[in-house]
């Protein structure tokens, strides 16, 4: 199959990523025991305990849809609510997967446009409601880096995880990107996470260089009883566990799972560099991640399609793009050019 | 990490066969859209309408247990009910994932001892209630071959689908280890599927070669109305999902996935040959496929695991071997051999 | 207990009309099969077959979250959703059932302040996602009269209809005060229900005068396949039937259902009426049924309450009144003249 | 509608008892506050918690289907079991609803013919395996009376509570006819619960004379949380609760629950002395409480028939005959000499 030019639509369009794919090769060695009882699997559980400084437990699963709705079904009843923003991907993208898990769990979603969720959103759905008509709140999700691209700050984490605590919620992170916000705040993992008050972590894998998989962490050990279980029975234990673990190995042991990331971050940033200043182009939100969000008249966004990009595109006149760890920089700056070129010949054709 | 030697307690302790391994790493060059629209997808599923000579519906799940029950609950309502054999993975190893994806599905299960479902079984199941008190029977599910080892031949599973026809029920096929079937009766896909009545396929890859991933393959098209919807609710949709697929079109061409399985059969064969007339100890089932069931004094069965070997034991006495397309029959000599070695220590030693 | 004076906070605050109950007491004359095998059951579900002018097919549940929850689970599969109005019962008061029965289906949500459904906003729901990370649409839900207290007309919903038929949608009514809207529009059950196109109307038994049960009518019987299973297994079925039957055949023979209904809209119009040009007092919403919105300062809501009365509140001001078969027209005059009352001495302590 | 000849096919055939209408007809009385926040329910409430001699949670809800299965589900996660019975009614006729609340929850049932759990059948279910392959066990249910009609001794109970206890499972009674295991043991309903070790118990109203309703006690009220939620979200809250509360307080404190109960035995028991000796009728099981099971040849069972007798039949040759509170002794002796006829006639022919 013809490989075509590199395409910056998602950052899932990349494929495996060098470190991940030499420790599926190495796992691939000979005879090993199933379903995570093999070393490759305790081996990679234990290297996200030091890289969390932390007895956390950890699962492996197939993908983000399943770990998020797996975390939250085991943090909810069915009759129970979580929390989100109007971005989150949990409500936009995965198909009712997390009321699917819990067998009926509402999303109870912060106001339009809300890509973070803030504290006083949170007290505000997390109090509107307190009889048995409606679900009772039980869970804060937020996604770092967000859907849009945007990091929380640690404080801002640690603000909603105070408010978490006094209204007795978990706190839930979708980190599909988390290695992008780490490497955006400069902090450890752990400073992310459960020293800032995070319950259970989503950890991505696919986003950052692997073929497939995800972890889930628990930083509260108490919230993973029965997990495994709860993963076998939703269709989410490997068989060949060593194909889901033993990637993350290669990942966190050579240090990739950041400079993947760095690497994604970088790109967006010279995209975002790149097209500054030109006229008829905004930037949506502040890249702070892999992804830039653009704004620019539909004739314009044809012209990019034209000219053979492709991107997701929002109501309103946005287009997407995104960066993986394979994101190659003169691809960015065709990407680049050929934006100001489109911007330019409408600017002229409106003269 | 030290390779250890090769064990044969599970065909889940393989790895990833060379042409599945080949196509995954073909498949790894570049960028490529996700979530099933890509090139590698659509000829993976053009190479099982090849194969199976139809015009199916295909999709690609990540495991087994999620490939049975997504494809059960597609069939059922939550309050239907499936027809199954005792020993149906379905029933005994998949922790109530039926259960779980149909939202309450109940499984009528044949008597204690059934590896196959007869007509008679499925008759006397399917009609022994028929008030609305009871779950209403709406599918039957079959293993090919059997948990046990055992392969329908081709009229029991023609006789199965006229009773499912008559009585209204659909028929599924769990293919765990399709291939392993079709080696044995030396027939096509299609003549053991379609063409015989089966409405539903689970078709293994995992236990064929590959890292991940099974084939949900509908024959009956209306019955596959918005399943893609439901694989994506269920956590099954892979983004990067050219690494599911691109493996299949690898097993497919080349023709591993049926040598694979004929290399497994004829390691089980080699070893029931190798075994057969050893005092004490005896096989449990005939051995069709690529797994050997012996019955064994418990102290023989100590001896063995004494001498270094892994596998499933039962109660009563059994153990189970099972050979996967890496088996080394060198491997399986030395097995049989301390088999025979074990039998005879411990004739001795009551002598 | 010492019967305390009528309040008018709910419609289920009244208790059983006088020809459900003569119904039920008359029902409890001897031995009777059960689980809905009996005379009384039939001769319900032929009474209703009669003021519909339709061969449906009828079903008798206990509460009105049930009838709903159960008839969009008929209607939909776990990964499909429902268009509703942001003010609908099944969005915000009935703690998630509806994605519980259904094992997940997604509520689409109209903007906020959308008592009614329109056809446009139907169309922007359906049609704003066509991809399989996001539920498809599959039923809309239309109460009548709304939560609020409107009355669709009968050429509101024949283009909503219209819309669903063209969109591949079905149409569901929450008619949990259905005979309300009846009286209202004066036009037969029939023409408000299957011969303006809606599917299925769950028909609501409680605030019409019985002590529990609610009636769900598929006008399109295939539609209902099965549904009797469905109802077993959801806890809905009753096992001595004729308790929940036999007072819809009070209600329906005596014409009570629709001069209960009457009453209970004489009274909101007798209420609206009394209290129109009071100053600082002003209805919601228009007057339509049996229910009247005021929005008031919260110190003539807080007078309201020491005087004795009982009243939904909602953010921002606002108290509902509601009006049962059995309201008292003096007590509606009292409960009229303690508003103009409070509202009198407000402006005086105001000036 | 003439009233036909009793019947005692099954104890639901019965109408609502005098006490249970008195209170229900006394609760009709004026305006009432919904949904369980009258005074009726807390009075109802507070009757169960003296009769029980226990500050214990109560909860009241529709039919016994959604009773037990919402105690177990408050019990279990999808991914746990319910060990049980063979003759358990949630196995045999609840229609998969257990399943269906717990969102999968598997029944592991005890070997056929097992009527009656014993500490041996449980420890052999709980411990058969211990993989996470298979549901996790964590909850037995029994009930009492047995559906056969069979009483649990506090012996017995309190051995099972006592495998319960070391095997970290919690213990459910199925009480839908628990009143007349009471009368059976003469022991007070403390004895027979919490004081023997059950944790949550489901106590039949509907069964014992009144026109719909069960309770939900928790003697453990920590299992109780949010309990509420979970019946409101699964259409089990009733609106006019009053209406289901009411009648429990006209049983419990005339003491018609016991007596009910007392006097339907007393039929079973007259019954079975009247038939006993007769040849070729012989009982099935022991006449502990209301229900007597006869073993007869068809013929026999046919002539019954045409002389206008409804009863349940069962696979070889069964018949089961029930008596509520309102069975005509005189109509007992009617059945008890048809019986003997039909016999003498049979022999006769046979002769």
């Amino acid at each position: 199959m013809a490989t075509s030019a590199q395409q910056f639509g998602s950052d899932n369009y990349a494929g495996i990523c060098p470190e991940a794919l030499a420790a599926m090769t190495r796992a691939n060695d000979g005879s090993c025991v199933s379903y995570g009882d093999d070393e490759w699997t305790a081996l990679a559980a234990d290297a996200f305990r030091t890289l969390f400084e932390s007895d956390c437990e950890v699962f492996f699963v197939f993908n983000g849809t399943a770990a998020n709705s797996l975390a939250l079904a085991a943090l909810c009843q069915s009759f129970h609510s979580v929390i989100c923003a109007s971005a989150a991907h949990v409500e936009t993208d995965e198909c009712g997967a997390p009321e699917f898990f819990s067998n009926g769990s509402k999303l109870l979603v912060a106001p339009p446009g809300s890509s973070k969720l803030t504290p006083d959103m949170i007290r505000t759905l997390a109090t509107g409601r307190a009889d048995i008509h409606f679900p009772k709140p039980r869970v804060v999700t937020i996604t770092q880096p967000t859907e849009t691209g945007q990091v929380y700050s640690l404080d801002e984490i640690e603000a909603i995880a105070a408010v978490c605590r006094e209204l007795g919620l978990k706190l839930h992170m979708d980190g599909a990107r988390f290695a992008h916000a780490c490497a955006t705040l400069g902090c450890s993992p752990a400073e992310m996470t459960w020293k800032a008050g995070v319950d259970v972590l989503c950890f991505g894998g696919t986003k950052n260089g692997m073929a497939v998989g995800e972890a889930v962490i628990f930083f509260d050990r108490a919230l993973a009883a029965d997990f495994d279980y709860r993963c076998k029975q939703a269709g989410q234990l490997a068989s060949k566990m060593r194909f889901l673990s033993a990637p993350w190995i290669g990942l966190l042991e050579s240090g990739a799972w950041l400079s993947n990331a760095r690497h994604g971050n970088a790109c967006a940033t010279r995209l975002a560099g790149a097209i500054a200043g030109i006229s008829g182009v905004e930037l949506l939100f502040p890249v702070q991640a892999n992804a830039v969000f653009i704004h620019a008249p539909e004739p314009l966004l044809d012209d990019l399609r034209r000219r053979g990009w492709r991107f997701y595109t929002f109501i309103g006149g946005g287009a997407r793009f995104m960066f993986a760890w394979d994101a190659d920089p003169e691809r960015v700056e065709e990407l680049a050019a050929d934006i100001a070129d489109a911007a330019r010949l409408m600017s002229t054709a409106a003269a």
